[in-house]
């Protein structure tokens, strides 16, 4: 198996919406498609990976490093013993001569070129990408089922509190039970009434989660959190910047310890030290699971850690 | 005081020395010049900026995103109030919408056109930098002289123990007392060989630092840290990964107590939590100024701190 050309476009993805810390107006994303020389289906197989909203597209960054590295890369070098293309062995090819520390856009990039590896080997291998993984990695098991939550409730120009509503209702329309809403960039008792008119619609608090996207410092986040406290929401998201010392392990701990609701982080992060750090002080842990692949410790994991992929 | 154009360049920096993580052969690096209407001496003003090497030129980011940010910020909102460039309003316009956490790339690039904002502000004001810094942020005191080292001692395909102590040779020939050499990048027996070449050259072990480039677990970095104990040398720089645990502060701190030799660390994070941390186990600290701008608390310093930029 052998790659025979990768493309990528950039997608604007711009809109009005806002969350606490940043705007989208400018937003892009980029797009890989991974060429291979296997045949399926008489069609060749072709991966296809596409990052996140929020970071906007890293086409710099994949057209300077990551695409030449992996198309200058030996194929021997970067596939398995029965000549399937191996994601880790790529991963250490796109990587070579990269500084450690500062995991930040290039995870980005990676992360894009990495789904689409992804998806090509398990095209090639004719199943769907649970079951390769469950296969490979869980003795087969799989779950039937996944938990899902709608994200939303982003702050936007014009939008009322009969908006926000209408929207929420139309995710539990859809049949979502958990909903989500931005909190964090209006003021607490403005928030506030946003949160009681989702929960008009919701019902009870353990149907919506809140997220702050890295706004806080210490002092807001607990204040925040004492007046979430009384709606038992089911979770607290992203109260601080994980770079900076908000979110280090005393305070995540001061903050877990004056909260009941249960805390949420790890999505806006790239790091080890803060992942680990996390988990010592909170049960759910969302992850961009591209950034951290080949870094998560099963060890560090107890068994109330719900990790999850963002 | 206003930008009036912004142009970069990608030089190619490629070279065959390494260090114990990465080769150069593709090593590039950016140059700004960020163009203004001041005139100085019958020319207009251009304040220039590059990025070290090591990681890359920045150009898709540079492009994409932080020098379209500049050039459309209002002029009113990037001086300060006698209409002179503000790098700190400058600063904060190109982070617009950038998401918080994850700091790496994009430090970089930013950093690369901050260098040039303030070269464009000094040249601007008819003032050498360092004064204005003084003048600005110092009460108008600098000191007379700057402590400065010769960094070098990268391994080279072919570079015998002669080579070596050639090159050091001609650092000290030039003036310079301490110099700088790479290792890990060998087994640790050959490294203890081209430490002792190296003495030959500057006599004693305090003229000598050994510089890591993150590349040990906490066991091998003990390890070394023992075999090199007996030469008394002046720092033993950055011996882990800053993101993964092995840099945390709890191994720090265990790789300090382990040593005589004092530590070096900070150049390759870009992490306020990671800065905070590794001032509470060291007492050297080597900053990318760049990239902490803004983020340096004084509070955090230690009377036995020694802050250097790189």
């Amino acid at each position: 198996m052998r790659i025979t050309a990768i493309a990528d476009i950039v997608v604007p993805i711009s809109s009005a919406i806002a969350n606490a810390y940043i705007d989208f107006s400018q937003m892009t994303a980029s797009v890989v498609a991974i060429h291979t020389d296997v045949v399926r289906d008489g069609k060749p197989v072709v991966g296809f990976g596409f990052n996140s909203n929020g970071r906007y597209a890293p086409q710099g960054l994949l057209r300077e490093r990551f695409i030449p590295r992996l198309k200058n890369a030996k194929a021997e070098d970067i596939v398995d013993d029965r000549g399937i293309l191996d994601p880790f062995k790529c991963w250490a090819a796109m990587m070579k001569n990269e500084k450690p520390g500062g995991h930040g856009e290039r995870s980005v990039a990676v992360g894009v070129l990495d789904m689409a590896l992804w998806d090509a080997v398990a095209k090639a291998e004719g199943v769907p990408l649970w079951r390769l993984l469950a296969d490979r990695y869980n003795g087969g098991k799989a779950d039937d089922t996944a938990w899902v939550y709608a994200a939303g409730g982003y702050y936007y120009p014009g939008k009322d509190l009969s908006a926000l509503q209408d929207e929420m209702k139309s995710y539990r329309d859809r049949g979502y039970r958990v909903v989500k809403m931005k909190i964090g960039g209006e003021p607490l008792k403005d928030d506030l009434k946003r949160i009681e008119a989702v929960l008009k619609i919701v019902g009870d608090g353990q149907n919506l989660c809140v997220d702050v996207n890295g706004r806080f410092d210490i002092k807001t986040a607990i204040e925040y959190g004492n007046a979430i406290r009384p709606y038992n929401l089911y979770w607290y998201e992203e109260v601080g910047d994980p770079d900076r010392n908000t979110c280090s392990v005393d305070r995540v701990d001061r903050i877990a310890a004056a909260e009941d609701t249960a805390l949420v982080l790890g999505e806006i992060g790239a790091l080890e030290i803060a992942f680990a750090r996390g988990l010592q002080a909170i049960c759910f842990y969302r992850v961009a699971l591209c950034r951290y692949r080949q870094r998560i410790d099963q060890g560090m994991l107890r068994r109330d850690h719900h990790v999850g992929a963002t």
